[in-house]
């Protein structure tokens, strides 16, 4: 296999480590929130508002513990990666109704005065347990619990589904594409294609996080400190009278940084082309740093390819590809040892396309001191506030044990910890760098074969006697109520 | 079948027409844009930026064309819905570089200080021509097309086909789930898994242009003017001691709309508890409006519970049914006649889960009064400026003709039109209703062949002799060129 290549063509980006810029530029933090400033309370469904309405008008504010997890796997997934819980802390912290959602709120003629009075002076006071961002979790664990007055808790599940949903299937499918890549370099090339603005900086922010080296989306680039990269479009080519004058017209621009595209009209006299102008670079002494190949047989091409740009001895010229690839591609591509440097994933990866949604639940599982669950078909889940404990055997793991969050298990390690207390962040934000080694050192300590692309086996979660019995004796006393 | 059912459960919306609310509230008209204010030029793909650094240097200011289409149906496809318009008219309208964008950009040392200061006072100054949103447009069609000099034209591809692709998606999706439910309502449910929170409002606007009568949405409800829905969720059931203590408390709360949800023990038995507080609502002279399944067979056990309702004289009482449903799976439930007045889909509507991407494309047609296109495989387009002309016969339409925009064919409907001139938009915002109405009437224009859910035939798209001409006489010059 070829070397990992470290893509020369990312803007080196001093303030990765830091979180911060060292050209005197703070990344701008109160902007992070997804929503327009002040309008973090609507962002909810309808019901959660007007179940709050029956609770209030019930006096019911005693406090709520609500459980996040997927059931199911997505299709070929073996495990998940936690991510997006930088966003619901950050909502968390700034949940509240202005004026203007209390107006709209009024006007719906839904709500009582009173309530909307309460509305007014609500702020989220409740505390949260959660995987980190970039562990790894599995069907069935919870990767975050909300325990609050059951009116915040339930306020905000809507937010905290579609911001840990998304962000899990998406950090997922790039650590996916990662392994796949087997330590070629990966970019994030999705942001014309994701499923609006939200999903397009989200994509970039968990490609990071699954082990891309950068993203051609410049704001999202700006916002997360992650390096941003771009070559050039076919429209830049066709807007020259032939191929090699823009070829020139970009080499001439950027001499230090320049990756030619091979295939607007002809991909093999494209190549032509490069070494022509990879020549005129090196007599003023510049190197064209690769060529992009984005149509056509990506293995029978990148062989000739290579062959020509190697005959003309310009062997550190990088091949990148791009079009179409997900880590099933990429996976066949470097099993056949294709002479690729760099993949460029856009489309299937930003929209997690063969698995875009997943069966991520906020459930309710202790109120007021109460376990609870429900018994709907198929949906069956255990009460209580839990944990997940994780054992491993020479350095990777064995199995975990779900139990609860008040149960102890000797030589395991506890994996949910506390993020928020009374509202407010429990440590300071980890930084992008940080979650990213998190989550190299957790696939590290997974057995291979669950990170199969294809069909992996479940891996072991066992649930601890005691949750077992308390599953048990809440299931038949709603069974049987009297 | 059972006659078409207009919620009673949704909140009348008395500025849906006038696109202003009749509460003294404006609809907030500076917030559509899914960009955080004064971060509009940075949402773009690096390239974007390089690419104009060289036709800065080269000093190449001509006006180009730029064209967006969907090359091949996603799956199961026969028609697309245009939708997404008005975002790319907010977004070249407000298009500008901040000072904290160029502050970013002076430090990642990619850009020189001429072409920055050059950024500082860019504006959009170009036009464009679009198939207006709602109306039906169908593969290898422009939806839009983009005239202006070569920069400003070719930064904006990013966020043009981010909302295009996302918005046509999601209101084609729309469209079959309506036209699924023959007549039955449809509400959105989607927030909490959409991929990320513009999504969320788009598929809220999007399912509102398809045809929807409401969305959960809260804040997509108050931004469009769409009326907000809903009801209770398992965990509001559970939070009580048993489940006719739950449905009490909520009727006690909202007399006058209360919808009850079944499954969270037992479907048959909740229908009882529903008709005992249905009864109890009765004597204080309010009606219980529906009731919900949210799991099992619905097929089964929405005749189990009507039968039971009826019996019980309570046939005004409606049948609402979610959770996982689609186009497909409401199609199966209305053939069966399953006796369900009203869907709420999710899931798989909010991600378009069959077909969660296309390949639409931003592709530059002409440059400097030169018509261009390229050769890659599978990737070839004809070039030039284009329109749509559509033909009918008898109210329906027969075909489609893609021709030159400067070609007049006679007979036919031209489906392009100008929306915006010198950067400044041609006409004012369309209201949703009207926008919702002209898909309505464009879906009678369509033969009934074109909707059908699985393989539809191909709608005849023919390229007119001049464009065929054209077409090939670039291709010969490309292909040899001197």
């Amino acid at each position: 296999m070829r070397p990992c290549f470290r893509a020369p063509f990312v803007t080196p980006c001093p303030y990765l480590r830091s979180g911060k810029s060292d050209w005197g530029i703070r990344l701008m933090d109160n902007s992070h929130d997804p929503l327009p400033p002040g309008q973090t309370g609507l962002f909810t469904d309808l019901y959660e508002l007007t179940m709050a309405q029956a609770f209030f008008r019930q006096k019911m504010f005693a406090p709520a513990t609500f459980s996040l997890f997927v059931r199911n796997y997505p299709a070929n997934r073996g495990y998940l990666v936690s991510a997006g819980l930088e966003d619901v802390l950050d909502h968390l912290a700034a949940f509240h109704f202005s004026q203007a959602d209390l107006t709209y709120l009024r006007s719906t003629e839904i709500f009582t005065g009173d309530f909307l009075d309460y509305l007014e002076g609500l702020r989220f006071t409740g505390s949260v347990r959660a995987i980190p961002e970039g562990r790894l979790y599995f069907a069935n664990e919870p990767v975050l619990e909300v325990t609050g007055p059951v009116i915040e808790a339930q306020m905000v599940e809507t937010f905290i589904i579609n911001q840990v949903n998304l962000q899990t299937l998406l950090a997922t499918k790039a650590a996916r594409c990662v392994w796949a890549a087997q330590g070629r370099g990966m970019s994030d090339f999705s942001a014309r294609r994701t499923q609006g603005i939200d999903a397009a900086l989200k994509m970039a922010r968990c490609s990071y996080i699954g082990g891309f080296q950068s993203t051609s989306n410049v704001l999202a680039a700006q916002r997360y400190g992650i390096p941003p990269a771009g070559t050039m479009a076919h429209s830049f080519i066709s807007s020259f009278p032939d191929e090699i004058s823009a070829f020139r017209a970009y080499a001439d621009t950027f001499p230090q940084r320049t990756i030619l595209l091979l295939d607007t009209y002809d991909t093999i006299q494209g190549a032509w082309n490069a070494v022509q102008v990879a020549k005129e670079l090196d007599e003023s002494g510049n190197r064209l740093l690769a060529v992009r190949l984005d149509s056509g047989d990506f293995d029978s091409l990148s062989r000739q390819v290579r062959r020509i740009l190697d005959e003309a001895n310009l062997d550190y010229v990088k091949i990148l590809a791009s079009g179409g690839l997900d880590e099933y591609e990429v996976d066949r591509l470097v099993r056949d040892d294709a002479p690729i440097d760099l993949f460029g994933v856009g489309t299937k990866a930003g929209v997690s396309a063969d698995a875009p949604w997943s069966d991520m639940a906020y459930k309710l599982v202790c109120y007021d001191g109460r376990p609870v669950m429900k018994l709907s078909p198929d949906k069956v889940s255990p009460p209580g506030a839990k944990q997940v404990f994780r054992f491993q055997d020479n350095g990777v793991w064995s199995h975990d044990v779900l139990g609860l969050s008040d149960e102890s298990v000797t030589g395991a390690e506890e994996i949910l910890v506390e993020v928020m207390a009374g509202g407010t962040p429990s440590a300071a934000k980890p930084g992008l760098p940080e979650i990213r080694e998190r989550l190299e050192a957790d696939m590290q300590r997974l057995d291979p074969r669950f990170k199969a692309l294809h069909r992996p086996p479940l891996y072991p979660v066992q649930i601890s006697p005691k949750l077992q019995r308390l599953t048990a004796r809440v299931q038949e006393q709603l069974a049987e109520p009297e």
